[in-house]
């Protein structure tokens, strides 16, 4: 039932030569790789004007020059990633690069900046595609925590089909969001060229100033906007899932991609400047943009739609890199192996499940609200960057060859440290200093997993064969009464050419009881040992004697047989003691014993 | 942890041997196993009241006959019983004595019967033990079924740490309800005479009469009230529980029983027609009687007391009895052999677990009201008085001495069987019908389970050790890679006779892994077998080459050997891929397969 409960929701199992079928172009690469970043412009803009409104209309006359700024970031991040993942068609992104080229410590900060990043992104995109919907729809408003939460998991299922079909549902909501997107900008900028674009109606009351318009309040909007950086880190990361070859058709997308969001960014900062849109709560910006330009008709709903959807779906950006790096992290032996498990549909389902749980308690604890949530983002990835892109300027001048692509690379680097410390500053006490910690926190972790690991590959190493002596075993038939299945056990027990000897516990209290007469008169060879038992307790007396022949006799191991039937109904099973179960259990934790568990059917 | 809290909970283990030890005399018997009769006087007359006041002040007038007609059945069946105590001083009541003398079928009705009516005991005793409090201090009234419920668990407690400690927790409250209930009756008795007994003073508004005064009313007064009689049996039951000479001593406690409980029943509804009383929800009627009678001081709240207190320990009548007919019967094969199991502290934990879970679910089923558990109630009780007293005529009949006593008993029988059919008539629709339901299902779930019993030990018996042939096993050792601890598993397996073969599953799709080339370095007599598995499953391959060999090579049976790993702490296993387990679950469902657990220490 099970089974055809996962077929269902899952599919059928993917044999592992498949592996390399499951692969996306180009077109299929935007539209699993793209959302994260394109989804941005639903939230980056805002976020910039969240920040500038408090200096007033003074402020908001910055707009245009800080999207223009985050659009000169995204140049160089993408120019700067163009070379990374031509170089490494592989892929592994800001982890492998840092390891491979400065190290271990670097890897480890941006594998843990890295991943808390993937978790921030799911958190932010879903909590802002459900702010696209209620911005539409405003009665869904006060269940926004709920349907944010259920988005996670839905995006979930889908990812545990397999990354090929998840191509396939995300094309159509990704091209509908870049056709409406630039639709948008057009139709606005054309009235506007025209004169008849109006002005956002429902101007809140008041923009007077609240602060000042200080270089730190710039610097604070465009950290917010860099959220709209994000998403580039996470092609780098898959390039493996490209057709061949990776490294062209990864680098085709990233180009596509940092082109279109450049223009989104700044096409709508421009145009709620136009019109003098100021963020509200209830409603997005793009929103309030949306239903000037087009009017309140369908194309308006369908972008809120689309917006949505390609939020949401944003997501899946995480659910795709988070596993990967996870598995990648976990093959080096800094996470747990687990992540490695590749599932019947070959994706790494526990580092999917992992990420929407941690995702689903993001949204919870900060309420759905992406303002709360962006303080948190783009510390993380900003550090993944820096760590990258110094990797390749030291993987180039390794090299020797493609001096001029370490001088790209390294202004990358140089920007991108640059906007971390930005970021980090003007963002601290907002909620940055939490990724502050949880950074280093993970690379205590990875290290302690590492060392275990190392414990266990040094005791398990083929070098100290020599330690290894061979055994001396002792084998106990549990006997519990003399019936047919005993005879069967001991027909079993003489396979094995070990010395055997039968226990019985004597719980009744009898001091020569009645199995000892039928034993002398049914088995011959294997002697059968009687153990009292005061308080009726099977475990004690069996444990005591399995020490005593391991200290007296001079055994190594002791193998206890545990016979047991097998009932042919379930209810039956109830009418019996399982004793052999519980037996199982607690032997299990003891040093020196081997657990033989033989069934036999009535 | 977990065996402190049991140590603080229960007491220390207790030795077999000190079986005998845990006995009690006439006085601490009386305090055991007296509480429900004696306690039924709190609500035996007020259940007597409820019916007849429905045909007003005449109705009421025959209080004082049905009382005496309750008192002749307590007499009858008291001499009854204290010849059975005296025949049968094992103990077993009329299970026991309706098996030896009357037949299985017999015994499975009385067996049923007794079963049913010990988890009414226990509900009705503890419900009305509440209403006692409630009475006293009616703000509790609200919490009546969580405070029920609380004290069946508290019950349940004192009775897993063994029965002498019962009855020094029992002895207090059980005298000193004797001693304030003849108090009570006497003080009543003695104002009467003088003529300065008061009638309660709340009056209800209206005692007009709904219903006529028919027989049929008048019988349905007297099977409520015989809800009075039950806990004879429970002394029957439990005879070997008194010291030698048991019989002697059981007959004792019979006898003071009866005399106590005939005396209180008779005065309490004297008292009750001499005052008017009629029956409230709110207060129960020994309350109406001992406030005035006492008037609103210290002994009024002591005499509420002690009857909560016996009322809710009555009900431990049952924790002595219920467990106890349980493992006689599952002795007998007909209940789950696990009601035999004897607990560190002597007590058969299994059945007192079970009552107390069934009567907190019929307490929380009835809200806790004692008037409407009472219909369900003494069906079965006098059921299994018939049962046995029967089966006391056959027994001095087949014995051939004691005609008179065969006298005896069949004059018991006989009324028991009139006052059985009695209630069963009047109280059917009101929920005797329950209990006609419940005690046939019973009967066919006694005969399933020893079918079943009957059918394993026809599997199991030494007759069937000619089907028992010597065994081909073949011993499989998984390998998941090459290491010191499969060199390890490897000198274990060669200590077993048997031909050994070792088994890698290979996930990762190579055609001749890197294990291939390690193992012909290192292992020289025992064959490696790699099996590919396309996707990625463990057990799947491993199955199939199973079948193969018991298929094609004719081995009777496969021992796997899963070698496994100890880690150091629990947060180290979380690092590990505990595929060993997965793979003994399911390995264990399969037929002709043994599985051997070796862990070794890193």
């Amino acid at each position: 039932m099970i089974r055809t409960l996962r077929r269902v929701l899952f599919g059928a199992p993917l044999a592992t030569e498949r592996s390399a079928e499951e692969r996306v172009g180009v077109l299929g690469g935007l539209a699993v790789f793209a959302s994260d970043g394109l989804s941005s412009v639903a939230y980056g803009p805002e976020e910039i004007l969240l920040i500038l409104v408090a200096a007033g209309a003074a402020g908001l006359g910055y707009t245009v020059p800080v999207a223009l700024a985050i659009a000169l970031v995204i140049g160089l991040v993408a120019t700067s990633y163009r070379q990374t993942v031509m170089e490494y068609p592989s892929g592994g992104g800001a982890y492998v690069v840092a390891r491979d080229n400065l190290g271990t410590m670097a890897a480890h900060v941006a594998g843990a900046a890295l991943l808390t990043d993937y978790v921030l992104t799911v958190a932010v995109s879903v909590a802002a595609g459900v702010a696209a919907v209620t911005s539409a729809w405003p009665t869904l408003f006060e269940h926004r925590v709920a349907i944010a939460v259920a988005c996670v998991f839905l995006i979930m299922l889908i990812n545990l089909r397999g990354v090929r079909e998840s191509a396939a549902v995300f094309a159509l909501p990704v091209y509908s969001f870049i056709v409406l997107t630039l639709g948008l900008v057009s139709v606005g900028l054309w009235k506007n060229l025209q004169g008849t674009l109006l002005p956002v109606p429902h101007v809140q009351s008041a923009t007077g100033a609240t602060q000042a318009l200080t270089t730190f309040l710039l610097l604070r909007a465009f950290s917010s906007g860099c959220a709209s950086v994000t998403g580039i880190e996470a092609v780098a990361n898959g390039v493996q899932v490209f057709r061949k070859p990776e490294g062209r058709n990864a680098a085709a997308v990233l180009g596509i991609l940092a082109v279109l969001l450049a223009t989104m960014v700044v096409g709508v900062a421009y145009l709620a400047h136009a019109m003098g849109v100021t963020p509200v709560e209830r409603e997005t910006v793009v929103s309030q943009i949306g239903r000037v330009v087009f009017g309140q008709n369908l194309w308006y709903f369908l972008l809120q739609l689309a917006t949505a959807f390609i939020l949401i779906l944003a997501a899946n950006t995480s659910f795709a890199g988070f596993p990967r790096l996870a598995a990648f992290m976990a093959e080096d032996g800094y996470l747990p192996r687990q992540m490695m498990n590749l599932g019947d549909r070959l994706v790494y389902q526990n580092g999917i499940i992992i990420l929407a749980g941690l995702a689903a308690a993001l949204i919870v604890a900060f309420g759905g609200e992406v303002s709360r949530l962006i303080p948190l983002y783009a510390v993380g990835v900003f550090t993944a960057f820096t760590a990258s892109q110094a990797g390749m300027v030291v993987h180039w001048l390794r090299k020797g060859t493609g001096r001029h692509r370490a001088v790209v690379n390294g202004i990358g680097a140089l920007a991108t440290a640059v906007v971390t410390i930005v970021i980090a500053t003007t963002k601290f006490v907002l909620g940055a200093w939490i990724v502050c910690i949880v950074i280093p926190v993970l690379m205590l972790t990875f290290r302690a997993i590492n060392r275990h690991y190392r414990y266990v590959a040094s005791r398990l190493t083929l070098e100290r064969a020599s330690e290894v002596r061979p055994r001396r075993n002792l084998v106990l038939l549990l006997v519990g009464g003399m019936h047919r299945g005993t005879l069967e056990a001991l027909e079993y027990v003489k396979t094995l050419g070990a010395p055997v000897r039968a226990v019985h516990v004597e719980v009744g209290g009898e001091a020569r009881p009645r199995i000892q007469r039928l034993w002398d008169r049914w088995e011959k060879s294997i002697p059968l040992i009687v153990l009292p038992s005061p308080y009726r307790n099977v475990t004690q007396p069996l444990l005591r004697y399995i020490q005593q022949v391991r200290r007296e006799e001079g055994y190594d191991i002791v193998t206890v047989v545990l016979p047991e039937f097998v009932v042919d109904h379930w209810w039956e099973s109830l009418l019996h003691n399982h004793s052999a179960l519980w037996l199982q259990v607690l032997l299990s934790q003891v040093p020196g014993v081997a657990v033989l568990n033989m069934r036999y059917k009535l």
